[in-house]
């Protein structure tokens, strides 16, 4: 009997075994559709293909129709037009006007009798996207009976910034080394960078960073632009356009030169050849991305420039190549007179129509760091002749990084549909930020930030983790940025929550529970790290070195600013930060509209309360509990919400394959715990100054507040230990 | 007809990117046999299976047995007991006393007209090995009509040795990271660990030091030791113990001790409770790896005490829990100007004797530092009072890294099989190097490294790479590791060619064309990197920094012998190293039968030469050409034969899955730039001594000495930048 169990068991084993899935094929695996009456559907509606490939973009989006076809359906249409015709066709710009370089049609004709689906745009690019929906379309099990869509992306820039050094240690990145080998570049090329590029154009990102912006100068060396050279062949076929991030000290640290005054002119003769050494490799080079005067990074202020002075020289050398600079505004002072979420702003906002027009300033979505939750970044709208690209994270660096379940889409699009009350960039006369005709209509006359952009990027969570992200859940952060990049907001709200159904059915199942089980899941997984982590308004309370874990207390970092005191500010009478004019009045650098939602600290939203105020341990709160009580609520609430998480996922077991269900079933299992650390670590550092006890029958935290102070981890990933 | 094409090619595309190997698999393939005769012939044989499993040991290889036979039988065997069973049975040791504890019998019967094949062991692992011999068996197409076989391992110990540091970077590891990912420990337990351990016991490892020799202190805390003791879950179903290197300063660095001195109470108490908290933990704890006194390490030195002080401490605490110390003998004092070849042999051996039971010393197979080609260590039967581990790198520092395709089971078995014309250490009164009666008989009365070693260590090459060892290729050496330390020689000479079969047909094909044709490039393929990077006897000649390509002309290191020109002695009378007892007499250091064969430049052989005598750039070879011309000759045909390996595996194209053929493909061609780089930078330096042309008709340099000399590599993997 014994054995016979055994058997039973070993055979379950074996058959699971082979249907092992490691993460690899995130949300492309094109398995067979499980619906028989939709399989049968599906194969009869594509009895055959007409796609003239003719272009290596062409063959690419051909090649790439052929294996999800295969994979879906079992089989391959038949490549004849008869009846029942796939047809994918490039028609010329005339024809399809509207669409622009990047958009495409899909549509269902019947002509004669005869029932056609046409996939349509007028490049290439477009046919490639169009594809890659269409294959999303039947991933999903979509009805494709009657299909009429135009799809135009909303932004012409969506860029993933790979913070990757060259030795192959990514800046808070947490899924391994960087995907780039480039000791064996240009000659060894791994086909992690095809499935790579693969996998970002399906998502519409059209463009790369391949190297940190703290950049190292020897990614200008012939050496290695040889070997970003060998990277743009892999990604031409998918669309996607290299850039470089560059040091400014560029000229000095490699180019022989005393300076790098952007004035100087043998300095901008330096560029202007560098530039052209790399066009002649890369003739569709992107352009470079900045970091500049920004924690140590040189600068133009090195030598009495300004930001403007710096990019207009790097853009004058790209602009005969169509390149272009992109500039970011993540600045502060090494001196620090001023609060940190005012700097950006201070610095930026004179500059606003110096810039030349191939310069775009890269905003982080909120005026500090990539915070659980940030207001928007007040720069947006607030630079009307300057195209503004927004800079989101993926890597969940003050998120649990690759061991929390945490979608952020909610995040992003609560910046881009945050009002920025200024006006409509569509009628500056600049140009540059005019509206492109694709954008969903918005609901309101309202400005979000999304209508003030021009672009998004995305500081990737890549590494070579077999499962790319680290947390099978991360890879919904890389798909929801590319969708959201392709379409910032419209129809659907919120549009995160459509995207989230999106992946999960590529990514896991079609199952109508397992979606919304899943999906409830990942909409509520931010406000699960927000409330555990940084509540209310709270925020840079981590540790110091690795952003890792919880650090209220830390107060002896080389700057004020980079102590989590200096941003919560406890003391016996409360906590906060006032930004408003009683304090450091960052308050004044919003829209007067955009001000009024958080000036007073009694109508201030809880959410955003003690970012803004600093108020009393017994403030009362809009629920009707005072601060220290829906401080403790809110980080119990968190810990309960990630095991409420743990018994939706052990739900799910039947429905998921093991591998991946016991990867995340396990990430899950260190979230819980982190979450106890920072509810535990935070209340019970935050009572030495509230003095009022934790809420009755509250878990008690199982460790002392010196055990948490003392708490060292060693070589966390993501640092340069 | 264009069209029709393009699609054909897709097709073509389609079935093979379904097939596509990334290599993960290894060699446990367990792919269809496609032999239809043969897997009739294997179907019938195994129709029944009657495997009874108890034990978690029994549980894996059973688990194995099924998937192994359910990949290459496409079915499994029905577990009942009628006729052509397979029976694996876990027998007393009291019928099985030859065995030992690792053994096993693989023998075909026939009883009453019922056949049978039966797999027994006296323990657990010994089935453990058993099955995973047989699965080789059917893997490589063997007949299993009528077996009889019995095996028992060379050696007790054969232990991979990872160079891992904590923070997942591998001190001269070239696939990636670390495969162990210390910060999701002990929670998260990758799916690799397990496949890591199964790969490690089917070819019969039965030990895994996790971290580097150059420790960090931290291993030994208590959260490294709850990650240790998962990982040590995870492997002990596999029949791997875990060692860990440590740091003999621990005692202060996380003891709190003012002291590390062994001899002191203190510090010998701390030892005493560390390894009882580690057994607590780990029950089957293997022990320490301990490098001491040695590249700036702590070691008995600091404290005026002996290595053999030090390593007693450690074992006298290992002692009680069956643990082992594995010490070091790879030492070079920091001041004597003594000849690095000698300085190991000075230290160790006026210690032997003076090790407790449960020491064994590791020696590298040559006394300077893993080079292409070093003669055996004088260590090996000169301490015939102590047990010996033989240390060999898998990890190619100095052979190509992961780049070059070099098997280097020719250089391990080159050291095993060299006649010490030592005492043969079974008579010796210790008993401890008594040969075990497993090793297969010897030809002569010959006493070869094999006989004076009680295990092997391996320096692993494996890292987080999706191919585990960056080149497909350096599998084979991870492979040929195992089975040589399992069977240090024997009936098949050479043995290495036989375990490259067995390699060649589960990893890549059983077609004897293509077994051929690659058994001949991996037999080749050592010899061939001697002569394009350090023929005749030349040895560390290589860069400083990385050990990747040449660079014979250093001479402004910290210390003299880690200069090049320290080595190869070159100037205008000749070149060599004069190691006899007109030089520093390392000579002297072996026995005189061994001497006799390197004494004398004119008999020494010439693959020796360099590395004994310093002779005139026209002393005359062996084969009649000059020193001169032979060197030519040689850096030129090791260029050339590249070059043939590159046309051998054109031709195998067709027989080979098209991502691990490209892999490869891609990798000899960084290998044929690479040896065109040795040959010439060599060349051109060791002429401005030799003042001689290089030879007529040769391919000439493709670039001055100055160029190679100033070719600089920035961030090369395996080092710390």
């Amino acid at each position: 009997m014994k054995r016979i169990l055994l058997s039973g068991l070993f055979i379950l084993w074996l058959s699971s075994a082979i249907k092992a899935e490691d993460g690899y094929r995130l949300w492309l695996r094109y398995d067979r559709i499980d619906n028989p009456i939709l399989l049968k559907q599906y194969r009869h509606a594509l009895t055959t293909i007409d796609f003239p490939a003719t272009s290596p973009i062409l063959i690419t989006a051909k090649k790439e129709l052929l294996t999800g076809l295969q994979g879906l359906l079992g089989e391959t249409p038949r490549p004849t037009q008869t009846n029942n015709t796939l047809i994918v066709r490039l028609q010329s710009p005339d024809e399809l006007p509207r669409l622009g370089p990047e958009g495409f049609i899909i549509r269902t004709l019947t002509r004669a009798g005869k029932k056609t689906i046409l996939i349509t745009a007028a490049t290439d690019k477009g046919v490639l996207y169009g594809v890659f929906h269409f294959l999303r379309l039947l991933q999903t099990q979509q009805p494709i009976d009657h299909l009429a869509i135009t799809s135009i992306p909303s932004l012409p820039y969506r860029i993933l910034d790979h913070w990757d050094n060259l030795n192959r240690r990514i800046e808070r990145g947490y899924a391994g080394l960087s995907l780039w080998d480039w000791f064996t570049l240009p000659i060894y090329k791994d086909q992690r960078y095809t499935d790579y590029a693969r996998a970002n154009a399906s998502i519409g990102i059209n463009g790369t960073v391949l190297n940190n912006v703290n950049a190292s100068p020897y990614i200008l060396t012939p050496d290695y632009l040889e070997k970003t050279a060998a990277l743009a062949d892999v990604f031409r076929p998918y669309g996607i356009r290299v850039y470089l991030s560059v040091r400014f000290s560029s000229p000095i640290d490699i180019g022989g030169l005393k300076t790098a005054d952007p004035l100087d002119p043998a300095v901008r003769q330096w560029w202007r050849n560098k530039t052209e050494e790399i066009y002649r490799r890369i003739p569709d080079f992107g352009g470079f991305l900045v970091k500049a005067n920004s924690e140590g990074q040189p600068g133009p202020q090195n030598y009495g420039r300004t930001h403007a002075d710096g990019a207009n020289m790097l853009a004058e050398a790209l602009e005969p190549h169509n390149g272009i600079v992109i500039w970011r505004a993540f600045v502060y002072s090494n001196e620090t007179p001023e609060d940190r979420a005012r700097q950006a702003y201070t610095e930026f906002k004179p500059l606003d129509g110096r810039f030349h027009q191939n310069v775009l300033v890269q905003v982080k979505n909120g005026p500090i760091d990539f915070q659980p939750r940030e207001p928007f970044h007040p720069l947006f709208g607030a630079m009307p002749a300057t195209p503004l690209l927004l800079e989101v994270q993926l890597t969940q660096e003050y998120l649990g990084f690759s061991n929390h379940l945490v979608y952020l889409a909610p995040l992003f699009e609560e910046c881009l549909d945050s009002d920025t009350h200024q006006p409509s960039p569509s009628t500056d006369a600049s140009g540059h930020n005019a509206v492109p005709p694709s954008r969903p209509p918005r609901p309101s006359d309202a400005t979000p930030v999304s209508a003030t952009i021009r672009g998004m990027a995305g500081v990737a969570n890549i590494g070579n983790d077999r499962n790319w992200c680290g947390h099978i859940f991360a890879q919904a952060n890389w798909y929801a940025f590319g969708r959201l990049a392709w379409e910032t907001g419209g129809a659907n709200t919120p549009y995160s929550a459509a995207i989230a159904t999106e992946w999960i059915r590529q990514t896991f199942s079609n199952h109508p529970s397992v979606v919304d089980s899943i999906r409830q899941i990942m909409m509520e997984s931010r406000e699960i790290a927000v409330d555990y982590m940084t509540p209310l308004g709270l925020h840079h309370i981590m540790a110091y070195e690795h952003h890792y874990g919880p650090g209220p207390w830390l107060a002896n970092a080389a700057r004020a600013d980079w102590n989590p005191v200096y941003y919560h500010k406890a003391d016996t009478a409360g906590i906060g930060f006032d930004r408003t004019i009683t304090g450091s009045n960052a308050l004044e650098q919003y829209a007067p509209g955009a001000r009024t939602q958080w000036l007073d600290s009694n109508s201030c939203p809880d959410k955003w309360l003690l970012w803004w105020h600093h108020v009393s341990w017994n403030h009362t709160m809009h629920t009707g509990r005072t601060l220290w009580a829906e401080l403790c609520h809110k980080y119990y609430a968190g810990v309960d919400s990630v095991r409420w998480i743990q018994r939706c996922w052990t739900g799910l077991r039947q429905h998921i394959d093991p591998e991946r269900w016991q990867q995340v079933n396990m990430r899950l299992a260190i979230q819980e715990a982190n979450a106890v650390e920072w509810r535990n670590a935070c209340l019970l550092y935050f009572q030495t100054f509230s003095r009022q006890p934790l809420p009755e029958g509250a878990e008690p935290p199982d460790h002392s507040l010196e055990y948490y102070q003392q708490h060292k981890i060693y070589y966390a990933p993501g640092t340069n230990q």
